[in-house]
């Protein structure tokens, strides 16, 4: 079974798992305001471009909880306020935005006022939290038609339960494929700097009794002249409206050499990930992290002191590297217009 | 000034720099023996393809000081017995194997006997490292027709003077440009698992006042496509005849992005990684090392219990991908005959 990465607590906050604790501890967390979900976002307590939305949005709901009987001239410019809070967290995946978005355009629309206003946006979250889910599955089914028995299929950081809110994204058509009793394993790009691959693609494929291999990022190149790797399923954070797509920094790489191998290269992603006001990948704000992730490793220094460090969280990969887009709608070939 | 990597103690053992500890502890150890010899190559306090030849060398000498008064009927047989264990501490790197067998030739073919053999093999050990030295300088000066004044050049691993016994490789053309006083920038490639980029490349640059970037493995791409790389510079552990060459795993990925965005890529190596008897890569042993490297970080996990991890130290990059073979006796292309 997958994971569940994120659900209401009793008292109406938003529970994560913590990931940055993974995997040595499975620590669960309570966050009751929109600066703990801002903070847990920016920390990458969670992570993964659908479920950073989701966590925004019920984010959203668990921090007016207290002003739930407001009128509504007071509680709306509170709410864009706190959106704005969070949509800040995090600057490339554009789902967070988009969650916010319709959540302010909810609350914006909504003919209630106090109490039932803030139940429809308590709906609302739960809403986009569901249907997410629900796009995860169509995401699997449409991906089963590239996953043959025995496939060897390569993948880089995490785009599974831990990055939605259902069964993933690039990760979905392997677990429903396991599901349904087919053979797939998994070779896993651990993802420096964050190791989003080892210490979370590894963790939720081996719970759910996927065979997988880790790697370092680097080795992909070498298992592909092998001739050991069938396919590539990447997940995105941003789609343009052309298809050129940011993912986590080192999925560019992967297309090139898959191209280069004659491997075919899939992203998968719900159609939230698409923004379709921006005309190509140029257009993608990159998100730059502190130098640390790359310099430090639990604690300890792996470089010398003074030195420099590029930590681009993202980069893009062009739409002619992607051999389809596997998405809630099929698999699909851009433009994209929504 | 670059580092020293190497040098006999005042009582002659091999005094290495352990390089595990760099860049946190600057750690000198005395080699007393071939076994601690072995130890340390094994370990990787000592590594680079070139220096691990002059330390197996080197550690003949230092493990023999006790039996230079022997005949040499009795003491051959002990050098090839000492030989054997050194040479069986890393299968890849041709150097080491190079270098021992050159030292047992040497006692072989000596008229000498008792401690005037024990000098000759003194002298060799000492001539196999200033070879090096000197070879590294030609190295160097060969490779400054392809520097340019403010060249951007990637490296991978190292390929310094903590890999060789003067100033490096890969390393040694932009040790001399900068020296001659033009501006070279070095992207330095972290080098997963063990992050000799970060810890041992980052740490020597520095050390010289030679200005670097560090970068994961995976961000090498992105920076290609930005055009923000004019060349790439990388070292070998094993060339063969045909050119195809073993090197750090990550190294193949590199040549094939290079191939893709016209980004010339340089292979620099001393003549003593040229093994004539191996018609191509395929034939090169790459070695395994142990899954932990990939899975614990700084005495952490990262990576789930009972996960699978592959580690190979190497990949072989076809020599169709190499825009030149930067060697003490100039540039130069395949067939290579000795």
């Amino acid at each position: 079974m997958p994971i569940q990465a994120i659900s209401w607590s009793p008292s109406g906050a938003v529970r994560i798992i913590d990931q940055r604790a993974l995997p040595e501890a499975e620590i669960t967390r309570d966050l009751e305001s929109a600066e703990a979900v801002a903070d847990a976002i920016r920390q990458l307590q969670v992570r993964g471009a659908p479920l950073i939305g989701i966590a925004a949005a019920m984010g959203l709901v668990a921090a007016t909880r207290e002003q739930r009987t407001a009128p509504k001239a007071a509680f709306v410019p509170r709410l864009r306020e706190l959106a704005a809070l969070l949509g800040a967290a995090r600057p490339t995946a554009v789902n967070l935005r988009w969650a916010l978005e319709r959540m302010v355009r909810v609350a914006e629309a909504a003919p209630a006022d106090g109490p039932p206003l803030w139940e429809r946006l308590h709906a609302e979250a739960t809403a986009i939290w569901e249907e997410d889910r629900a796009m995860c599955r169509r995401i699997g089914e449409h991906g089963q038609t590239i996953l043959n028995d025995g496939a060897n299929v390569l993948t880089h950081c995490n785009t599974g339960a831990l990055a939605t809110g259902g069964i993933g994204t690039a990760l979905a058509p392997i677990y429903l494929a396991h599901e349904q009793g087919r053979r797939v394993h998994v070779y896993v790009g651990e993802t420096r700097p964050l190791l989003q691959g080892s210490r979370l693609t590894a963790w939720e494929l081996l719970h759910a009794g996927i065979s997988c291999t880790l790697i370092t990022d680097a080795a992909a190149a070498a298992l592909m002249r092998q001739a050991k790797v069938d396919l590539i399923l990447v997940g995105a954070d941003r789609i343009c409206a052309n298809g050129d797509f940011a993912n986590k920094i080192g999925t560019y790489g992967l297309a090139v050499l898959a191209r280069h191998h004659g491997v075919p290269f899939y992203c998968a992603a719900p159609s939230s990930t698409v923004d379709a006001t921006l005309a190509d990948g140029d257009l993608i704000p990159i998100e730059q992290r502190a130098q640390a992730e790359v310099t430090v490793m639990a604690g300890r220094p792996t470089a010398p002191e003074g030195v420099v460090a590029l930590n681009p969280a993202f980069d893009v990969t062009p739409a002619r590297y992607v051999t389809g887009f596997i998405t809630d709608r099929g698999i699909v070939q851009p433009p994209f217009t929504s």
